[in-house]
């Protein structure tokens, strides 16, 4: 199924190498080592932390400054309640089948892939068809248990697993159930059947107040609180919409199985855009037509119910006028998206937008497109950006009974003819007493075929009893010199709607992954070295200061290099140690940082460094300033090293040899 | 006792009118309004929010990058084990008394503090003397129910509450509880007598993993994280120390009685950095001669103690040379602190350094230094400057058994006489096999003066028996042709030790509302109109646009503005709205966006626009390339606004009349 994964020079991607690379440098570990560490759960070192800082920053620039989006910070805790409206209690789950012999828990979906595959594999060795071997050991190691000699499947049998394989995603935890059933799919270590899917929600619940307790959890996404500030940001937009409010923080999950890097973890970065629309505006964009011809590939819904899996390429401006994209604002996000990738250094032709299959989406989404990478895991999804129509706020102004709506002013006002219950106030109120406000409330929440029913009742009773929630007795009786319901015209000069949502969410940590393994690969040379070719926008650290050897006299210009750097604020670290210059270039090659800056004797001369490029190897030489102004504007994104190397002239040296020998 | 707050301009602060500001300008808002509100969590809206960015962005340069420090980001979800370790379990806890009657649980502290200065201002109202009136109003409506009648205080009992207050902080539980008693301390509001103070842990459990429920908390401190990937910033160091590791992240406290804006909430952002030192070495620093002579306030230990308050200013060498300060790594970090808050716009008059108490500190402390901002609440400490000596390291290396030191190696080889226990491998395999190991690690385990015990026995009996804890029986027997201890001599080429730990621990939220307050002013004029003074390096929007009224005819500038206000990636706001631009200035000034460009009828004719100072309300005028120049350098830090008024024409406009006007 999934294409073998190929680093950006086209050699097969080795783990290995790869992992042993991250270790090494202190990418990142999992975290609380010396306590037998915690799955689902990663530190990052220097070099990651200081490569997201820098993705957010860019993602801060490219969105909320740019956009003009209204950045906000919302609360992790998050009441009980608060999600139990979002619809998160109840559904927000995984369906989990337990091995009933050894009470091992798995994840259906992963348990049905995993075994189908271990099948199709099985039955293309049998056919003598080629077999990817880049796969998990671990996982290698199960399934050899089990599938030990090659079985060939029926023509038909295999063409149905490939099927089931396209459309799992699209499944729901009963169709999981009946697929299990079906194809006999048993626990892959055990051979045990399982029993059926159940749901496990995946929030982590905690108590707030030290002696309140009240029922709380870590949010499972940003969401929620940006859509709980809605009438802040329609405050601080002076009631004007189309309005987007931008929210970067942490969300937690409490996976069951969580796996892969930093694909499947417990505690994870979000940067989500909410962005509010009239849904009568029919969702336009005003900055469509500034990205309306730019490419981008996508694979649609239909093409995925065939089974295929190549992305059509073409302009979003036919996507949206096709309505393959639903409309202009969701198309502006997926090029803005696309656009923000390419700029911190993602291999654009390992990235493609997928659209939801109808079950996969949440049920009130109108369309939802994903930003997928391609890493060794496969197609991974990175960005989902999802139309969530008006779904949240009218649950939570239901709830809560808040409006969470927009108000506008009409150009031309109309009038309408309504049922009006209008209580005698001057009468009621002796009768109703404190209970007046929530009689009058229930009275302005009826609607016009309740107070239309009512009248008639009136008119033949000469009393009412009208239903009030909130008083004890759930309802109250009214007479006809206390109450008079009439068809009354009204003016209506105003307009209120709930907007709908069209969401960007990003997944941090799964970009950061994808990036690093897009940024690495192997220089061959009598001795294969990794190398991380981090954009210098991103790189996390800018500059590797070398002297040449270890000479004292390198020292006065070694502490000028550092002030002049510290003073263009620019990161960089020195490395004095013995070993060759050769070697020393390879190593911080693997942090990835993409300048080096050389003191030989020709600087005790006066005749300025060297300036090596980390992805070429090549050396311009040059004066401090020319060198520190390419270093700038290169890592502000103004020039590339093509500019440096038209600039400056090429400095020839026998590095290039030292790479290859040490 | 606490000194009257007062604005930058010297009025007497407005709570009412500061509180109205940020409300009006979405500052911030308690999370979840709509569902009522929860107390302790706050919202971060658009301006609030782009402030913490800018701020950190700035600590990130003024501590990661110029001090070379190792980023770090680490898990926020902790294990019980490790806070068990760290001793957060058994003692990260306030005093809370309860009272008996209501159920009402107090912060023993908070209410030994309140009910006393109840008492001292009633007795300054019976003697006449002034009172401050800058207080919370509930508070007040608490305190009148008690102290209708002002009352007199013995000098005595007066001096006992003075010295009772000022040393609170120094208190212990039992401390606490002998004062409640003495002083006959009751609930404000229900006069009823309360329970002893009992402690109550402040941290959020939660369980890991959706089946395996390991117990864990929201960590309450990044340290700990930080410490446990001592082995893996060690190896990024290549093992040399001093180093540094730095960590910008969320910690969580269940607080009992969450108060005070942004003071005391439950979930807040800390930026902790931890320096790792040879405790041999004097804690030196290496850069400590260039902050030698600036100078510093100093409120000591013994300051305080003797009832005092007012701080010596000094340089931070004459400190540490002194040993008031205990070594120039704390006093570097001190001089470090105080630039920091300088950068971003704390009012240094306002910024104090307060010695910790002996009991104020952990029990492992040898010597802590609060940096205290003074904000309407008082002295507030903002930054935590703790030298946490080898306490944590140690614990968790004997928690782990996993190592947590350096080892160097010794440039004078030494040789010393010890007892060895050694196993006759050939025999010992057969007889322990696959205990082999843990018997090798007791042995390595035992002391000097327990091997020479041994030694003693085996020569009189033959035979031993080794205490192995990790065996079940808890021992093992080994005779003595299996086990040699003899006395040998070992040659020792390296030094192996724990390091000390600096910590300076930054809580942004309790800075952040400091620098608020310290920017906030008022504008007399016809109208009094505040005003948000933050520099041009942290304000959250950098520039304001205001066509002089609404023309058309400006439609085409504005938008090449808007342009090049983007390519320059300066962030802005338009204000077109039909209100006068007097009212368009003022309404942004709350905001706090420091420059303000006007396009008016001589901008139609080429003549360049407007730039005003929001804080001086004058203006230039100049060309849009000069315009942008001086707004870019200023908002970089790089040049004030004196730089731009010696170069740039000063426009005399109706404006300011027009601000007073309105």
């Amino acid at each position: 199924m999934a294409d073998e994964y190929k680093t950006r020079t086209g050699d097969v991607f080795n783990r290995e190498q790869y992992d042993s690379l991250l270790t090494r440098k202190q990418f990142l570990w999992q975290s609380f080592e010396p306590y037998g560490a915690v799955k689902g759960l990663f530190d990052y070192g220097p070099p990651l932390e200081n490569l997201e800082a820098e993705v957010i920053s860019i993602w801060r620039d490219h969105f909320i400054r740019h956009e003009r989006m209204m950045a906000l910070k919302c609360s992790m805790l998050t009441p009980y309640k608060v999600l139990e409206t979002s619809g998160h209690v109840a559904k927000f789950a995984d369906y989990m089948c337990k091995d009933p012999k050894t009470g091992e828990i798995l994840r259906a979906d992963h348990l049905i892939k995993d075994v189908i595959e271990t099948r199709l594999r099985s039955d293309r060795e049998a056919r003598g068809e080629k077999v990817e071997t880049e796969e998990d050991p671990k996982l290698k190691k199960k399934k050899a248990k089990l599938a030990k000699t090659a079985t060939k499947l029926d023509d038909d049998v295999r063409k149905e697993y490939e099927y089931l394989l396209a459309t799992l995603d699209d499944c729901t935890g009963d169709d999981m159930g009946a697929l299990i059933k079906k194809h006999d799919i048993r626990n892959p270590v055990t051979n045990n059947e399982v029993e059926p899917p159940v749901p496990v929600n995946l929030m982590f619940s905690t108590q707030i107040g030290a002696t309140g307790r009240e029922p709380a959890f870590l949010r499972p996404e940003t969401a929620q609180g940006q859509f709980l500030s809605f009438n802040k940001l329609l405050e601080f937009s002076d009631g004007q919409l189309p309005m987007a409010s931008a929210c970067i923080g942490y969300s937690f999950r409490n996976e069951l199985s969580p796996s892969r890097g930093l694909l499947r973890v417990r505690e994870f970065l979000m940067a989500e855009v909410e962005h509010f629309v009239d849904p009568k505006s029919g969702k336009k964009h005003p900055k469509f037509a500034s990205v309306r011809d730019v490419k981008l590939p996508l694979l649609d819904r239909n093409t995925q119910s065939a089974g295929g899996s190549t992305p059509q390429i073409m302009t979003i401006g036919e996507a949206v006028d096709t309505k393959l994209v639903d409309n202009e604002t969701l198309g502006y996000f997926l090029i803005r998206i696309m656009q923000f990738m390419d700029k911190i250094g993602i291999d654009m032709t390992k990235l493609r937008f997928r659209q939801h299959m109808a079950n996969e989406m949440a049920h009130y989404a109108a369309d939802c497109w994903d930003c997928e990478l391609f890493n060794s895991y496969g197609w991974i999804e990175c960005v989902g950006c999802a139309d969530r129509s008006a779904f949240d706020l009218t649950v939570h102004e239901k709830a809560t009974g808040v409006p969470l709506r927009v108000r506008e002013n009409l150009e031309e006002p109309y009038e309408v003819e309504e049922w009006q219950a209008n209580l005698n106030k001057q009468k009621s109120g002796p009768k109703l007493r404190k209970d007046q406000g929530k009689v009058e409330a229930a009275l302005l929440a009826l609607t016009q075929e309740m107070k239309e029913k009512l009248s008639i009742t009136m008119a033949s009773n000469g009393k009412v009893e009208v239903p009030v929630a909130e008083l004890e007795s759930g309802k109250v009786e009214l007479d006809k010199d206390i109450l008079s319901i009439v068809k009354e015209k009204r003016k209506v000069t105003t307009r209120e709607y709930t907007p709908n949502v069209i969401e960007p969410s990003f997944g941090v940590g799964r970009i950061l992954h994808s990036l690093m393994e897009h940024a690495f690969w192997v220089r061959m040379g009598d001795e294969a070295r990794s190398v991380m070719s981090f954009k210098p926008t991103v790189a996390p650290i800018k500059v590797l200061v070398v002297p040449l050897q270890k000479d004292t006299r390198f020292a006065g210009l070694l502490s000028e290099l550092e002030q002049r750097l510290d003073d263009a604020q620019l990161s960089f670290r020195v490395d004095q140690s013995g070993v060759s210059i050769g070697r020393r270039y390879a190593r911080n090659d693997e942090l990835g940082i993409p300048f080096g800056i050389t003191v030989d004797y020709e600087s005790l001369e006066g005749k300025g460094y060297t300036l090596r490029d980390r992805d070429s190897t090549k050396q311009v030489r040059a004066s401090l300033d020319e060198i520190l102004e390419a270093i700038e504007k290169t890592c502000k994104g103004k020039q590339t090293w093509e500019d440096i190397y038209a600039k400056l002239p090429v400095f020839e040296s026998k590095v290039e040899e030292d790479v290859k020998e040490v």
